[in-house]
């Protein structure tokens, strides 16, 4: 009782300390709706049509799609991003010489940056609503399998106009909310790529797996790249004849970082998240497809590390693979932890039951929503009634590397040989190429003896599936014998003698025609087409539920928006969006609270010199005396090195640039915190957190540990 | 910068509201320094003469010695202290059909209260300086044996004859600093204690060995006891006819609990620090003790795990013995990475060779000092080349049931055939009625198969040692074999002939001589007989070695007052100290901080239904109601379960009463945090943390959940 009057003060102090009392907030907005949401009352300390103004330069020209988010530091086209995002590239130019994934890459002059293969860089140019031009093609008494079909043509005619409208731009429909609202997004498409500077992996994957979706971070995930054009400016491949890009708009750097209680944003491209759909999804989710893929994951990834284990050539082959498979697990783990833990599918349904009472209440709303959650629940019920069915059907192909590839060309032969608009998306002439490249790029680190031990798994699941979900053509390879009498000499068949593991072999056949292809009697094409039909009618079966569900989710939407009395921001789905908070700590227990920075000594607490906490021991020597002289004062305090903030970020913002009240780099957003991975069904201010790399600890990595000083040069540092 | 101005601020505010800027400081201090450590500066309230006075009635007289320590709560000799202190008595008061274990117990009467087996309450009366009279034994030419010797006779004199001055009265002579100064201690010895209440397993032990050394912790290890006395107030063993004892001082409870900041400290009975050992020391330790114990206990852990499951009986019988070695195993493991993570011998090396050169720069005291630390490595090198060996005796006796008791008895009757004052201190008069008991006591949990076992594994250790350090009497036993072929048989021999597991047998070979022992022809008891030469002569080795270091300890403490210009405390030895710190927490590691105080809710957190986190149903739903009343607002905020405290304590420290600055209770200490397990070699401000059991949640335990009001009312609530 005593301190009361103190206690008072010290709240005053903290929020006049602070700057900003407005709590975090939910939604990754779209940047139409910043006018809406007032920043400057929120703590932004610039003029918001500095961040986004469609009539001028502002922000947002300086962040870029490179896989997930980038963003331009320097007027030739520099681009901080993840060391992760990075990744595939420094692998793909590394060699058993050159090991840039282990030893880092700086290049010494321009020169000397490496391509970056199949990357590309995207700048949101332009959007706008089309989406009653994508609704009207909708008419009664449509089949929902012909419904969605039709809205797919429709979307794909307006993206083939708007491009053919705007030479070299990409471009492309988003689906807003589904069902409900569709926009046209116009971008500049970069398409030279090239690797700058990537720290030592022992650096920029500091912690590894096991830091991986968790806080306390120590991790230097950040690397820099630079987009070229051709000399006349224009998006082009990769030629020695290229210039820099020059960005309309790049960021400045505030190299004092951020202090915990600052106002922060991050501007990138979210992924997915699904905070409007129904208890019925994320029951889905948390009791069927989850513990499937995440169960089938770690089986896999057991495998892998088994392979690898004393034959070092291998397990770096396998490591990216392991690398993907153990994200999505662990996120996966993390999401089911987190929704046994809130409760959400129970606290979800009691919000429907809310919902229910309330459209019930009103006979125009009963006539309007009355069945809206009622027909949800159905379509959800047949999905768990053939949900095996169909995981086994989808991973079928995209586990096994031999199948994808089959059936990746069966495909690309019956879909090539249609009209152009009628093609699946991926065979479009605008997208075939990419097709093409991503296929040989995941070819990369093909190893056949676990490619087999993947199908036999797999087939051992189709084998096991009830009598009326069988693939027949699953059967038919079996030959009426169940999988442990006929997998041996099955496998045997397929991967003794096929010639699609050859790259020359490839690249041919994708331009075969189907009757071509089956000349060329490949056992895993030939099982790719017998599979065909099958495949076909799955698509049928989603396009169908597809059809049954959007027009389901839109008057779901509709009808929470007058229950809950307010808009909503839309789901991320890759496109553009704003997030803000402040620079803030959680507790992720009863009696723990998570500081919102890490320091180095940090580092040094953690490394083991063994992978993955191997710091490289020029920098343990660095941080050994730079510690010895803030022990004895004649260094300042301890330098961060990751951060933590409040914003609403899922998959995608990795690399987003996360900017200060002024609109300046403070870090590198890479992550969220375990708490955290729950983000893509409900956000919390609570324990919503996400994670970056403070941009302190990149420019001394930078400069201290590799000298880059050219590289600080540019940045204006 | 721009912050500077009110960060002063609010570093002032923080000073103001704490209300002590003093930091916590190193030091379990007899009570007889407190008038040197100006208590009132450091945030005591009271009169420090309320803490100790030794001509007047003050909170001293209310802490026991009950093992651990406890605290008097009330004027009938109500006792509060740690269920995990009292579980021994609880276990041996538990039936399949009254298990108190698994249930808790509350005595609905004084009538009901429970005898606790072999349990007593001391009091600490009196303590003065015997050095010169102990230290005038030893005299110049003496060998080290008979120096230790001569020592040991003299402390034996001591106490026998303080206690026939002070009839009823107990006598103990503790060493302060090794080889330097000595203290008598005279204490009340209560005899009759009982179990009054004692909450469930699920509440006391709850987070069990995974919690254990741990924070966040939510542990109710809260137990009460009463003392008993004679009708005429004497000390007397259990009558039904005793009385409640009436203490000179009792605590007042401060229902309100402390705060974050607040002035705390204790009073307790810590049991062994070696802060002012060399590097030499806690080098063995490392490198040699605790690896050894600690991979020998966790051997041992595993065998008992595997035999107890499935087998629920026989888990339950082994549940205490995996308990105390997990206990220590753990601690040790603890230990062995705070050595390593703080680099502590290499930092006590640094601080010797600074010593030395000090030692050096003046002749005279090269004269005094110039050998001690090139003695005490030389009395460490002979240590190490002989440790395996050492160890091997030493546990053949601790680990191994049968041996343990065959040693005893046989060594009794050697013993107990010369005066007394001759005898090992075990077997004087004075002492041999509770040597007897504890013996008994703890064959309660005998299980023959793992004593097999156990026996077996270390006559393999024995097997294994080198020519140079064999046990004589285990080659006679193996016959010369080696122990993969020998050890079968010789098993049988032991285990399917010895009578030493009956108790009958047992209480009455307490009473026979050496021949009469040697006349059962027991084959324990001949293994025992046969290996006695070799530990007498292991004896004399360490009485060599005790009396060579001693005064070798005796010199290096005063060169190091020297050289560090200050007296030291004394280091932790069982006797009363009083140590004082702030409640507050504090950073495990680079981005994390272990907030000083958990809740309730974190309780549910953590509740999965399973041991050790299986909170009582009745709990469950308490603490569930609670949660909601406290959404809704109709309850205050969350109730305090733990609380943290930057106190220095040991073992022995368990159950000491955690006072705030008007000495009154407001927690009751059990444990450290994981970081200071170290707290044995060196304690820190950073990381040195007691965790002790919050008030509010022992009275909310005892109100809501056991609604024990006759007990509330009694502790004046």
């Amino acid at each position: 009782m005593r301190i009361r009057p103190l206690f008072c003060l010290f709240v005053l102090v903290i929020l006049v300390m602070t700057g900003n009392p407005v709590p975090a907030e939910e939604g990754a907005f779209p940047v139409s709706e910043l006018a809406k949401l007032d920043l400057r009352s929120r703590g932004l300390e610039i003029d918001p049509r500095a961040v986004f103004d469609p009539d001028g330069p502002s922000l947002i020209y300086a962040v870029v799609k490179v896989g997930a988010t980038g963003s331009f530091v320097s007027p030739d086209g520099l681009i901080i991003t993840n060391h992760h995002v990075a990744f595939g590239s420094v692998q793909a130019a590394s060699t058993p010489e050159n090991d840039y994934v282990r030893d880092g890459f700086l290049a010494r002059s321009r020169a000397d940056e490496i391509p970056a293969a199949g990357r590309t860089a995207r700048i949101t140019e332009s959007f706008r609503d089309v989406s009653s031009e994508v609704l009207s093609v909708v008419k009664d008494g449509m089949s929902f399998a012909d419904r969605a079909r039709a809205v797919e043509k429709c979307i794909k005619r307006i993206e083939t106009r708007a491009e053919s409208d705007h030479p070299g731009k990409r471009a492309e429909v988003a689906e807003m909310f589904p069902g409900r609202s569709y926009w046209l997004f116009l971008y500049t498409n970069l398409k030279d790529v090239r690797l700058v500077y990537v720290p030592p992996r022992a650096i920029g994957e500091f912690g590894g797996e096991t830091d991986n979706w968790m806080w306390p971070r120590h991790t230097g995930d950040f690397a820099f790249m630079r987009a070229y054009v051709a000399p006349d400016g224009s998006p082009a491949e990769y030629s020695k004849d290229n210039v820099p890009f020059r960005p309309r708009a790049h960021l400045r750097i505030d190299p004092a970082g951020a202090q915990p209680g600052d106002f922060v944003f991050l501007l990138g491209y979210p992924g997915r998240t699904y905070r409007h759909f129904s208890s019925h999804f994320i029951a889905y989710q948390e009791e069927v497809l989850m513990p499937w893929v995440a169960e089938w994951y770690a089986w896999q990834i057991d495998l892998m590390e088994k392979m690898g284990r004393g034959n070092h050539a291998l397990a770096l082959k396998l490591s990216s693979r392991i690398k993907g498979l153990s994200n999505t697990m662990k996120n996966y783990r993390g999401k089911l932890a987190g929704l046994d833990r809130l409760d959400l599918v129970e606290k979800r349904r009691m919000q429907e039951k809310g919902l229910q009472a309330f459209i019930q209440a009103d006979p125009k709303r009963r006539e309007r929503f009355g069945d809206v959650l009622e027909r949800i629940d159905s379509e959800y019920g047949k999905l768990r009634g053939r949900a095996r069915f169909e995981l086994v059907m989808r991973y079928l192909t995209r586990s096994v590397d031999m199948l994808r590839v089959a059936g990746t060309l069966h495909e690309a032969a019956v879909e090539r040989a249609k009209p152009d608009l009628e093609r699946e998306s991926a065979y479009m002439d605008r997208n075939f190429l990419r097709t093409r490249q991503r296929l040989l790029l995941g070819l990369k680190n093909y190893h056949e003896p676990a490619d087999r031990l993947i199908l036999a798994e797999i087939l051992k699941k189709a084998d096991a599936l009830p009598p009326e979900h069988r693939i027949a053509a699953v059967d038919r390879l079996l030959g009426g014998r169940d999988f442990s009498s006929a997998g041996k000499p099955v496998l045997s068949a397929l991967y003794d003698f096929t010639g699609l593991d050859r790259e020359s072999f490839l690249k041919s056949a994708f331009e075969m025609s189907e009757a071509e292809l089956a000349e060329v009697r490949d056992p895993f094409l030939m099982l790719a087409a017998d599979l065909y039909p099958e495949y076909q009618s799955l698509k049928e079966v989603e396009k169908a539920r597809e059809g049954a569900l959007d027009p389901l989710w839109a008057r779901l939407t509709e009808a929470r928006m007058e229950y809950l009395e307010k808009d909503f921001i839309p789901d991320a789905n890759g496109t553009l969006r704003l997030t803000y908070g402040k620079v803030e700590g959680y507790d992720p227990a009863d009696g723990v609270f998570h500081r919102p920075l890490t320091t180095l000594r940090g580092v040094l607490e953690k490394t083991t010199g063994k992978p993955p906490f191997n710091t490289p021991p020029d920098l343990v020597r660095l941080l050994e005396s730079r510690e010895k002289a803030a022990a004895s004062g004649s260094a300042p305090s301890d330098i961060p090195v990751c951060l933590l903030y409040s914003t609403d970020t899922t998959g995608g913002n990795s690399g987003s640039p996360v900017l200060n009240a002024r609109g300046e780099l403070v870090g590198v957003n890479f992550d969220r915190v375990w708490e955290a991975t729950i983000n893509d069904f409900a956000w919390s201010p609570l324990y919503s957190r996400s994670i970056g790399v403070d941009i302190r600890y990149v420019l001394w990595i930078t400069r201290e540990f590799s000298g880059a000083e050219a590289l600080l040069k540019e940045i204006g540092l």
